[in-house]
């Protein structure tokens, strides 16, 4: 016990983990399903990105004034907004992210989304509600709202 | 006990609680505090209606791409969209509500809200986590999003 004070009153800095908060591998679970899902949406790859949402006729999403019920009808949204002819994915980037735990098997996830495409910015914000499931941390509620969309000068 | 389930079986209309669900003060004091709000905007109470929220520096709440911090920061926001010159209340509703507990003191609150003004109607959607306050249960997170304004024909 003295040896472990001592090495860490000595290295504090390779001990960021002990320094700052105890790990929290649910909390890091959550954080990589978004990252993994920044990374699929990069890629093009939509149903990769649909990977954090809970597959389940259950799975609510809310943007604007409108309702998505279900993992399909979310997924088409996607589909229409995104990879439609003439639409574009563009770069997708989330920042100030905030997990709190709810619960044992929920976590409430906050904060910004940026989708960078060819003549203009689209972002805002989100909540989520990601709870655990057999499979894995899953999205089981989103709510996502946008500003003005910022167009790039022509 | 016997007793208790030839009661229920004689009379089922007359016990719709214990048919339908078992009786939840916590959830019909979370639906008050959304029913107190209603009334409070309709009587042009700007003060009753933020009753419902967290009166702390904690409190977040989102629109948008907008976040703000803490009750006073969300009370000016209000004041500045429906109280300043040339602007008004309106009639504020709320429907479509789903209220879902995820833990004793945290329920999910989610639905739709109207606010009717003379030329245009503003309409959207809301997810609220309302926590169990010693004051009360009490909103502490909101993410409100809104769809086109919808003026009405001059």
């Amino acid at each position: 016990m003295l040896r472990i004070l001592l090495a860490a009153t000595m290295f504090p800095v390779a001990l960021p983990a002990l320094a700052e908060e105890p790990a929290n591998p649910d909390r890091d679970a959550v954080i990589k399903v978004l990252t993994n899902q920044e990374a699929a949406w990069n890629r093009g790859d939509l149903r990769g990105f649909m990977q954090g949402y809970w597959n389940s006729p259950e799975l609510s999403f809310y943007s604007g004034r409108d309702k998505r019920k279900g993992w399909q009808e979310t997924y088409e949204r996607f589909q229409k907004r995104y990879q439609a002819d003439g639409r574009e994915m563009g770069k997708l980037s989330f920042s100030d992210l905030s997990v709190e735990p709810l619960s044992d098997t929920k976590m409430l996830v906050r904060g910004r989304w940026k989708v960078e495409l060819k003549a203009e910015t689209l972002d805002g914000l989100f909540t989520l509600i990601v709870e655990k499931k057999p499979e894995g941390w899953r999205i089981v509620h989103d709510h996502t709202s946008a500003g003005e969309s910022q167009k790039k000068a022509p």
